[in-house]
């Protein structure tokens, strides 16, 4: 019996890696067709975003499954639960990915964003990409020091969404309306994708530490922020 | 065994009753701070938000507990997984309010957006505190057709939502660069809080219909959407 669960929760860790893997994918095509305005890989982002939704959503249901025939308690429940919800942060992290394509497809043949602002995206666009290879990585080998290397290129994506909002909000920004607000967007779906991924990381490195208490995504919106332009709270 | 488990469960659901119930008075005070740049409304907000968090994680131990001693299956054990997904998105709406008024925080003793945007944001804090209250009163009679009456109030915040973008990309928008950033952010979070409702409203209602297969979030994210401006996908 013990064998047998050893066996499904390995068959979650594999979908959920696999789910990861989807998730590069989409956010490397979404990055580029942003930086690029390539339409063709923003529409290849948009059409294969349910099939992120499905996968998590079938997940979902091994684990309840897996909960319900095996009856696991402690840590191993913990586990499966844990499960549960890092599917549904790397199904919103597709819906962030699948948001950058609908801009770049939107403004299309036009950049999303002025050139004043496109190595700030670049640099914004690189480092979720490689959030999200490092969060594949962290949930196929449960090496912990890439949750920490991971929390730290969140503070770095931090750092630019407020860069690009100091500088829409500086005396020589001459963006219209649209640009402001299509900027904002990409700004935050950029940003919420990173914290999505430090969300995950906080819950592996909870369960293979033991400290349960940590794990729920509250605090990490609670955390004490540095001083902001208005707006940049999330 | 089983009195015991109907008495759990109905712990677990006053439990979600009642953080519904701080979420109605922090969205309440979120919607005035908002309205009428009431900086102690909002300081409130944001200083009992951490509350509503701590209430979501503990319904969370309260429920891998009753999995873990209870060993629910079917149905019941689907009653209690929805608990932990329902309790992460009324912790996230509590956080929405929070970033409302963050924003009536940041702007005091000015009015976040201006008196051309004041009547549509009034509106659409309106309808978010009516959604609110129909989510906690589905929580508490399970009387399903609550969650309709709610889908369709969400369907009112997301025209309003498009009527803020309508007006700030308009030709008669002559906010300054923040002040657009924040009417994006502001229509942003109330929409999202509308969201979160239907997303919970929608789990509800399937552990009632016992359709589990609409019981995930992606699909509310994947509707056809009429055409918006850019940037308004989500």
């Amino acid at each position: 019996m013990r064998d047998v669960f050893q066996q499904e929760l390995s068959e979650v860790q594999d979908r959920l890696v696999d789910i990861a893997n989807h998730v590069i994918v989409s956010i490397e095509s979404a990055v580029r067709a942003f930086g690029d305005s390539n339409v063709q890989l923003a529409e290849q982002v948009i059409a294969t975003d349910p099939l992120i939704d499905d996968k998590a959503a079938s997940l979902d249901e091994l684990a309840i499954d897996i909960i319900a025939r095996q009856s696991p308690v402690a840590r191993d429940l913990r586990i499966v639960v844990s499960a549960l919800r890092i599917s549904a942060s790397l199904e919103r992290m597709g819906d962030l990915a699948r948001h950058i394509a609908l801009l770049a497809r939107y403004r299309f043949p036009m950049q999303v964003v002025p050139e004043s602002l496109q190595p700030t995206f670049a640099e914004m666009g690189a480092r979720d990409i490689e959030i999200a290879k490092m969060l594949r990585d962290l949930l196929e080998t449960q090496d912990l020091s890439l949750a920490d290397r991971l929390e730290t290129a969140d503070n770095h994506v931090d750092q630019l969404h407020r860069d690009v909002f100091s500088h829409v909000l500086g005396t020589t920004w001459e963006g219209a309306a649209h640009t402001t607000v299509d900027a904002t967007l990409a700004s935050r779906y950029h940003e919420r994708f990173a914290d999505h991924a430090v969300g995950i990381a906080k819950k592996v490195k909870y369960l293979a530490t033991g400290d349960w208490t940590g794990d729920d995504d509250a605090r990490s919106d609670m955390a004490p922020e540095p001083v902001r332009p208005a707006g940049v709270q999330d």
